[in-house]
């Protein structure tokens, strides 16, 4: 007799929202090591691609100390909505990201950026509020230490939010390898070396 | 005036589901140390053999990077059905594993698996979803890194899923000492060193 | 419009239940410093003492190798009701145990025990069950790793049951300094070392 | 269909609790490094100047070894309602107290205090039962040891306390760079040391 | 123009001391998980018999709490020198060990024991003033805390104590894998589940 | 042909100094938890009395905000020479410190203090240049990180300090259990809660 | 008067030499996270080719469960003396591999491989003793835990071995950035997150 | 009979030399919390302000990525030799930086830098080969991770280099409280907070 309905991630309904990965932002980000963090966020990226969804980019502040998107992201999805905010701290108080959200068609919104507590944590609980399924993607979001990280899961998870990592992610999206096995197997090895390695020690004995 | 209903766990209504549990996969496993986790996953199993509880083992892509089944588990239960999944990466989404379940004619079950986050998450917010108590053995399941854990134990706890850990799992089962001093004895000594220890120290001064 | 209730800790209403902090058993804990682990205990067993609580000991097979309830606390507590439990590892199954909490009239209960995974969390979603309000103190309760304490906490917590820690208890239940100062001062300073040095360098200064 | 209500801080409706931010007590705190940590208490309180919020400030005992309030505080608060309470434990035992947190005719509480298990947490319960909606600002509440703090958090979250920091505070009450981005970088530049340092690289660029 | 010289374990030149690993003491050895330790003690006792070194055996007050020794290691060398100390605490200043020690033959010493910075520490620093080389084998020796193990290390260390891992004991006496391939094997799957996931899914692909 | 000579601490030969174990710089030392750290210096005070020690106490300003030694200390030594340093960082810098230890007659330094990077330190290698054997103290030794603590250890190593713990102290000046096996025991007893219980559960046995 | 030489890296008289960084032997390592821990080795590999420093490769039974060396390696040093030992653990036991060596032509050799204590320690310490000078890169080298990592540091640092990592190695080499300031920064760049983000911040303000 | 002749600082002897304290390479230092670090470095430049000694910058590239020196410092010494090098990574490469190190006329260093196993290393160990003392100050200097910071502190303590703390630098120089009580204290309270604390609880007293 559960009433609980398991709220499973589908492609075709799952946009992603990349908030404030700047450069200089990622200096300020220290619940991670660094080369940890950069990986994960870009295997996310790399999912979002993989799996074609609609992928929305914003920034804050990039003329200031923020500094600009991380490069990668910006090559990554040349052609993605890109709103640099003028000021506003949580995207979702800049109209253009909400429509940006609302274009997209879709109600799973898997969100990632820095710091969690703040640009991460303020646009997921407005989405929630305004009626969005929120997924943040707890390893591609970074903070100052682990004791604002875990405050703000526990807010965020108060709300409704689903913490997942990108790993999760990729795999709810995919459900079954034989969607694309290689595509899969490429995207895994790409950003978890353990995987990779079992791949190689795998193939060199076919 | 408590609403709350203890859900105990009961060895004529549980079940035990293996999720995973296989070579390759083992090697991403580092919230654990590796000597502990797979003392953790082999008591857990001589503690299904030891209340005979009907326990389905299922695999992914087992010819593959991801490679067999450790062979421990597969020796414990030579006889329990065993789904080589092709492709499902979520096990509820196959067939004939979720008619393994439910041919155990059991509502508890307890899941284990390799990796927390994947295998065994999605594998219980299924179950949940489906009707059924789940008891993730949580020492007994591993994954990349503790934020990929206690994310995927915030998603899975907030859906109802009950954290608990093998040797809660054998205590509550076995509910008095005196329905098997001998092999309740035997089965704590053999996975718990210091028990053992307190075993032999007090046998020798007998 | 807060529908919260905050349930206070009350002297006139709440027991004390000490769950299996057996010799042997202590050899398990190892999410504690042994040294800290002990001094806990022995402090919340202080403010039973200091605050009149109907307290009751229990213990589980303490002839074999769990060994027998740590002296200090059988000491502190010689005419307590002392419940050497034949086999049942959660005590509430236990029927004399479910008596003499009973028969403190109390319904606010303060449970420790070792272990937290085990002996604790059984015995405090019973007694949740059962309708009373739980307190469990985390920190004079002690298991195999922070792995088994997590899950135990997490478990319990869904539940309702409240988790505390024996400074908080012992706060929550003296109120006000004024009830008795010195009295006070001199638990604290018993079992805090920092607050023992704060006491003396003040006095020096009289 | 949501029914989640973001309750977002807000500069017109929200006070700032100081409870028991003594000298004695400062050395209880070990749940964070000591600089660290007076780095946050007085981040929040320049966030309470910087916004002109309300602000209470209260102590315990400050004749004794408790210690004076940190001289920062009463520098930066001269005419702050100050209330050194005689005896009680939860600040909200104290009518002076709770009047003047009525005085400020705001509803979001803002609490930090030492220590978390007690002055906090027993302060935000009771404040949640009064009808308040609180925010605890975990990194400028400090106690003796990360197991305390854990257990504390899991009770006052569980009450429907918002756990927050002091940064999420600040840019939550802020809302835009644009309201004063001087001034906002000035406030984040003096507790922020990889900020500023940001700041610094930055303007040498101009 | 080194005037180092390498000095390898030698297989026909090395003893092994085990140095009071009884059931009691493992309870006082906190700066390993137990699972770990007792599966390093048994590696380096099954590597004593792969290799056939002369094994020496001793225990302190087996008779009181200290316990008896694991009982593994007893029936793993049944007809080695087995010195039941009757009071002293350094091993070196009993005269049966001394000559059991010097019946082998061998300069190079493998010792391990509980705890590090007694057992260990004294019988080491006899041996090298005694002449002998000396391998402290660090994780099959345990103590109470990481303080304890760093201040014993550095004592022995700075007298000529080589430490050293079981598993680089092994290697170092092995020298090539040719010497017993299979033998190797096995003896390393037994210890360390890494090792033997890959000889598992490696053999699956033959 | 080692050349290493094996400089037992001799209980004829060893004197303990103690410098500024007091209350305010207690509240300094955070590389231990408080009731583990208090324990630990009890426990060295306590072995110089059972072995009849020669001991010096003294203290830094002892009447300003570093505040009186910890009155457990001046207890147990009533006779023992105590050095309030008038200015003198370096207790070795005092020419009554100096004297009191060469009165003493012994030419093995047994140091434990507060700060360790600082009294400990500099008193350390004052005693090692004027050719005493040192062996300070560790775990009776407190400062305010790991890595200050890191780096007074290597300083002092690097001069021929041996570093060692309290338990090591005390095996070694006993040598042998039948000098004293009851002294002993409650000795070790008193402070090692591990072991008291060990000693329990035996006598429980008897 | 110091009679210390600084033996500097010497790009001219320096070698690399990679041992058996093999797919299945990266399971092994466990005192490094994952992705850092191949952002290292990929580091130091990508500085011996950029200071075109004469490099061996080496491995280990490459067609058993060990596999084979990691690709990129291979990639990296087409040309390079590449010698899969047949069975001798130190390679320094190999003939090949030493004749490899001596033909480097160099005296400072810059070793890096799987697991530290064996591979790396047996190697470092024959080429010690053969006269080298020997700098280990503890960042490129992987092993089962700190407390293995720990003695192999010491045993190796005891024999006049070198400790140093991937990034000090580079700014020894490089001596000056006016040598190669384009080069050297893509270097780092390229391994250093946080040094690429401080690039990008930098280059957008131009 | 010890040959070992302690090397205090001494005032009158000892200069300091700050190397890359730079805003962009500050964000490179993870081996401490970010406002900890500033503050151990700021401490000791008031150290070097409060005794007078000669004092040495240096930095690297400014008008690059790394970032201009922190202002902080370079408003403390207006008048200090200051090198900002052309290109040299080790400063000792760099004439004038070695000039204005023998125009202090001092012969103890007191160095401290980022990041450690490069900057502050390399420069520490040609001033120990120029004949220098060295004095490393390990919680001014930072570097990327622990594991770098240990192999940094190895090699420099092989060499000779005596590690020390910013704290024990201020006691070793001081040497007498009587020297200046104000002065020392006030130095004290700003930067370690519990002191404060100490001095402020007993101002109040007074």
């Amino acid at each position: 007799m559960s009433i609980f309905k398991y709220n499973r991630l589908d492609k075709d309904n799952a946009a992603v929202l990349l908030v404030d990965h700047q450069t200089g932002l990622f200096s300020l980000v220290r619940d991670f090591a660094a080369a940890d963090f950069k990986n994960n966020v870009l295997a996310l990226a790399s999912a979002a691609k993989f799996f074609n969804l609609p992928t929305v980019l914003t920034t804050s502040f990039e003329q200031g100390p923020n500094g600009p998107i991380l490069p990668e992201l910006k090559e990554k999805f040349p052609d993605a909505p890109y709103i640099p905010r003028p000021g506003q701290i949580n995207a979702w108080d800049n109209e253009d990201f909400v429509k940006a959200v609302e274009a997209t068609g879709r109600k799973q919104l898997i969100i990632a950026g820095i710091v969690t507590d703040v640009c991460v944590a303020f646009c997921a609980l407005s989405a929630i509020e305004a009626g969005y399924d929120v997924f943040v993607v707890t390893d591609a979001s970074g903070t100052f230490n682990e004791v604002c990280r875990d405050a703000a899961w526990n807010r965020m998870a108060s709300a409704g939010v689903q913490l997942v990592n990108w790993f999760s992610v990729v795999c709810e999206l995919h459900r079954d390898w034989r969607n694309d096995i290689t595509g899969l197997g490429s995207l895994l090895a790409g950003y978890i070396p353990d995987y990779q390695n079992l791949m190689t020690s795998y193939a060199v004995k076919q």
